[in-house]
């Protein structure tokens, strides 16, 4: 199996699920019990949580463990907006943000908030001068995503940091799912009070997730319950998930040196797309480094993810999350590329354990396929 | 070990935590991805969906997974509630909910709602007269739990239910948390529309649960993204967890006649507890074959579960999600009990794996040290 599609998910480590079967077992106290068993699910839970907070270079008590990324962003934006309605009723975002950033702005714009959604350039960034434009002083939430998850575009999330230094008022969230391990962030340099991460994108459990808070940043929990997670995300803590994050986290790092590597890849399949007929490649070469985004304008992309599934090749087509919807890409659309192009994308993603051999086999597939669906398409 | 403290949480049962791993590693792929690696998760996740329905005698496109029970509640309560704002904005329940229906009904006083909370009589019970004398044009959500998780009693939802049928504005949720698989009930008698189900309270694994709603049965989201379960819970799915969740489901039913062992345990305990000078049982005889509650007035239910866990034996004061805050329990209090009642009690709460060899040991144990912490408290 050639597996292409790490951006959607990714395989867990064989490790990562070790480690949650031992955790699962061996410490299954709630810690929320006072005896000793709770005691020590307590103790394991915390130990995840400053080894996340460690590689992140952050406190402690600022990571918060959620299911997962949606919920993740859903927290760090309902939570920030309710808790400072009084403060204003404005947010920034982009329109290139992931399902749950975008419809977690949509829920509120139908709860009286108003929200400016920044287009990206045609090279799939943000401007640093847009997003700042937009900011007003009533504006209470500056949401921007780390790395594209359909194109792979590395927004100048720092920049714009930064420069909300002068607007205390707006909290910055960044959605850093996809860019997680992958590109290097430093939350604390950023700027940034809430940041959403997920594990099962880095090799991790799905399920299992972490929001980063900023200390001092207040906001409104979704689920209201009993008092763990510092009283912002309730519920029995999912001990296990939360260990098995610290390790895929671990086991990322360790691994920092194939970035290099999947960069170079990077570079060399786009050089080998750029030269099949039909293919325009809408990543840029800047990106992160394990996600290609093309357009195969005249054909259905549903039919070449197909097409390569039958040879146990995967590649997808958009963002899982939207890729049922058979509506145009609304990541190519906010960046101004004409219709054709967004009605006709593949992506494919790489992870750590991604080959030569593997993408060599997928373009020599990729070559002879491509001119066979566009002789179908214009027969 | 003897472990008492089942209604905290129960050890998961080695055959689910091998089940996650193999659906982990198996079928790792995103339930939403277009190939055929998300189709086939997504095939494993909707025969966990068929399984958990027809363990309840319900459709599975009425099961929503969730990340447990307090999100359960929290959505079920919220979702129902804001749905239905428009129809009335008054919610009945009872004052011996768990945390998560408590704190979440209080979060929607804040919001504008108004909500009344029904004592429970000295049994335990919660009169069925009561609820519906509190019901009124205006209620659009009754949320009643089925067994109280610190005195075990089985509150009367099919009668409930059954009474609600005249009041089609109030939606009747059922947190079924303690009772799943232990206390038989039927959602379609009790005419319940929404049921919150956990699985680490059934040797299942710690961040999975879910939702059972009604056919028609309209709830706003707490989470906004992708569309995901049927668009109630969105994210992706957590599929070896919803396929563990089934396994522990099946599990249970098949140790089914395990239950009648543990009621004939129960009164035997009960009976034993009852002989101790100093003991108060607080349970109902009727009540769940699992939860055994009594209060210690003198004593430091604190200094109790200490004392017992350095013997290896493990029992709680009040409700997991409680037993951080040093107050009384709110649930004896519902039931009018004296002050030193609602202070100082244990609970004791065993799963199908407790032996009568494990309880006589801690009777035995029990027996002795009660005189000498009464000696103590006297002193």
């Amino acid at each position: 199996m050639i597996y292409l599609d790490n951006s959607a998910t990714t395989r867990p480590d064989p490790a990562v699920v070790e480690t949650y079967m031992k955790a699962s077992l061996g410490f299954f106290g709630n810690p929320s019990s006072l005896h000793t068993l709770g005691v020590e699910a307590e103790r394991l839970l915390n130990e995840a949580r400053n080894r996340v907070a460690a590689y992140l270079g952050v406190s402690s008590n600022e990571i918060i463990f959620t299911s997962g990324g949606t919920e993740g962003n859903n927290l760090a934006i309902k939570g920030a907006a309710k808790a400072r309605k009084h403060r204003g009723k404005h947010i920034v975002t982009t329109s290139a943000e992931h399902a749950s950033v975008l419809a977690t702005c949509q829920s509120l714009e139908a709860e009286g908030f108003e929200v400016t959604y920044i287009d990206l350039d045609p090279r799939g960034l943000v401007s640093v001068e847009s997003v700042m434009a937009a900011v007003r002083p009533d504006t209470v939430v500056v949401s921007v995503h780390h790395v594209n998850n359909e194109i792979g575009a590395i927004q100048p999330v720092e920049d714009i940091g930064k420069r909300l230094m002068d607007w205390p008022n707006a909290m910055f969230h960044v959605d850093h799912v996809q860019g997680l391990s992958k590109v290097p962030l430093s939350l604390n340099d950023a700027h940034i009070d809430l940041c959403t991460g997920s594990a099962h994108k880095i090799h991790g459990l799905k399920g299992t997730g972490f929001l980063y808070k900023r200390k001092g940043t207040n906001i409104s929990p979704l689920q209201h319950g009993g008092n763990q997670e510092f009283n912002v995300r309730t519920g029995t803590e999912n001990v296990a998930g939360a260990v098995a994050l610290a390790k895929a986290l671990r086991l990322m790092g360790e691994r920092g040196s194939e970035l290099k590597r999947l960069e170079s890849l990077k570079g060399y399949v786009i050089k080998e797309l750029k030269k099949i007929e039909g293919v325009i490649v809408n990543s840029p070469l800047e990106g992160a480094p394990h996600i290609i985004n093309m357009s195969l304008p005249c054909i259905k992309p549903e039919v070449v993810v197909q097409a390569l599934a039958e040879k146990d090749i995967y590649v997808s087509t958009k963002s899982a999350c939207s890729s049922k919807e058979s509506e145009p890409s609304h990541v190519l659309q906010s960046m101004g590329l004409a219709h054709e192009r967004t009605v006709s994308a593949i992506r494919i993603s790489f992870s750590v354990e991604t080959t030569k051999e593997e993408l060599d086999r997928f373009l020599m597939e990729f070559r002879q396929l491509i001119p066979e669906l566009m002789e179908v398409a214009q027969s």
